[in-house]
């Protein structure tokens, strides 16, 4: 297949090109002993009975920013939302919907950036599709990943976990993946520029839950933003979340991006941002765990979760007045993830 | 949300329209009691250690067709997929890509069907995603969903334990979802309306494997037809499949359409077909099961695997011509499924 080759329709017939573009493409790339593309499923082997399922698609605009590309990104989110669960990831599908005419070469970089995070973190894709549309009926590639995850223990993580007196963590500065793609996709030039925070958590989440710290709930921050994820968490478990703005981290040049364009950072996306909730008496150690991590060296406590059962979420602004935060209403920043 | 309401890019942003989405419209359909809304994944218990995993996109068109539509496809394609490598489906996750403006009844119906299917099969949706695009990025609505199955038995099954000898069935007459489509996208109008074979395959397929059948592959037949997924699996094995041509059903009305259309039904695509490999000595056993099934009651007997090693398939035709089988190059239906 050359370089300059394009997708055609026939790429997605199920017949020799189909085939081709499997051999070629993406096994090659996907290479593990689990990856099966002689069948439309796979069986795998788990270590544990009870494991993590999730899924998410990517429809990212434009496709490579600073920081990463879709194919880093489909695979972080899958990553993330079953380190989440608590669970290490093991396997991941892939499935994919291009656009006639898309380029073979800009599928070549978005499956070897998949290929490259997936080794990173020790998860295998093992199954996988691929559907091709017609030119103009959808917007180059679009990308959904699904995992499978092993729990990493017993314990149950989750919003409905949540207790009073739980210390909320949040793993470090927020905003830069939103800006970052924002910025990329309007031709925003920055004094510096913004890179996406993409990244994969599971390795930080395996520290944190080794130290055996009571840890309530995980969540990322993706679509929606720090605050969005707070607001569903707290009205999911029914608890009162109590944060405070001058904990939370914006960096310098997000900040200034965020005043620019009229934006709250509190609902800007991350995708390698990540808040845990932690009984009071191991916060320390969670702590600990997480700054040992590069990618939570700039961990904070921002704030707690009360005894009130209203469900809200509270900010102390740096003035010192409280305000309910809100889930937002509307679109920020449509197709960041 | 009214019925006449329509899909905004806001419904994907993470925020309140996307919770209300979730609440509305996919929540109480998918209802069941592994269902999480509250996280962005799940947590499910597993019978056995060991699982089956596949993925499939639907991007069918039109989405509403002659004997199902792009919900029900969405369904029976993974739990088929599962059923093809021996397991129970157990869990499906559905992932959702949708154009801005899309009419929410139109959701509402296509979730309503995958609903019902999955209920059909006892199969629980359990986890998923929406993400939604610019008017005219993508075509009105694109589905993938993912699907992980319980093993029902610890014999392999796959087109590397296909043997010499093995009897191949094929469990009923094809071509009828790629007229089905084609017909309804094209407008054409034949004497009988051709309804899509769209079925969920799991409940037949464990109807086979009770009866200690010695079965070595399953494979449904899709996007290329029958001709496809024999020539896949001969390439696969590196064995000979020899069917012959008169033992292959095709109905009346789609004979007669493919003529009209200058199809080869060979290739066009089933949604609720497949073949089975069966060791010589059990072939009665497993037509028996397979005949007791509504779904497999024209099952027969097509073929079987020779002692060549040269992966290739051979068709005898209808005037005693032996002529070997092609993958198709090219597309010969673009969006069947």
């Amino acid at each position: 297949m050359n370089n300059d080759a394009r997708i055609l329709l026939a790429h997605g017939g199920g017949g020799r090109l189909s085939w081709q573009l499997v051999q070629e493409i993406f096994a090659p790339a996907f290479e593990n002993p689990d990856l099966d593309t002689s069948h439309d499923g796979v069986v795998l082997g788990l270590p544990k009975s009870q494991l993590a399922f999730t899924t998410d698609s990517f429809v990212v605009r434009p496709l490579f920013f600073p920081g990463g590309d879709i194919g880093k990104l489909a695979v972080c989110g899958t990553v993330n939302d079953l380190a989440m669960c608590g669970a290490k990831p093991l396997y991941l599908s892939a499935s994919f919907i291009l656009e006639e005419g898309l380029e073979i070469e800009i599928l070549r970089r978005a499956i070897s950036s998949m290929a490259e995070t997936a080794r990173s973190v020790g998860v295998r894709i093992v199954t996988g599709d691929t559907k091709v549309v017609e030119h103009g009926k959808a917007d180059q590639m679009f990308i959904t990943t699904s995992g499978v995850g092993a729990l990493l223990s017993d314990r149950r993580i989750g919003p409905k976990q949540v207790q009073p007196g739980d210390q909320i963590i949040l793993s470090g500065d927020i905003g830069r993946h939103g800006i970052a793609v924002m910025a990329q996709r309007e031709g925003l030039a920055f004094e510096t520029t913004i890179e996406s925070d993409c990244a994969p958590l599971s390795g930080i989440v395996a520290t944190l839950l080794a130290t055996g710290a009571d840890v309530h709930c995980l969540r990322d921050l993706t679509r929606g933003g720090l605050a969005s994820a707070l607001v569903e968490i707290a009205s999911t478990s029914g608890r009162r979340a109590a944060i405070r703005e001058e904990d939370i981290l914006v960096s310098e040049p997000v900040a200034g991006a965020c005043e620019l364009l009229g934006l709250d950072p509190m609902y800007v996306a991350n995708e390698g941002r990540f808040i845990a909730f932690v009984s009071k008496r191991d916060v320390d150690t969670a702590m600990s765990a997480l700054r040992s991590d590069p990618l939570g060296k700039e961990a904070r406590v921002i704030g707690e979760v009360g005894s009130e059962t209203d469900g809200l979420v509270t900010l102390r602004t740096v003035s010192g007045v409280d305000r309910v935060v809100e889930m937002f209403t509307g679109e920020q920043l449509p197709r960041i993830c």
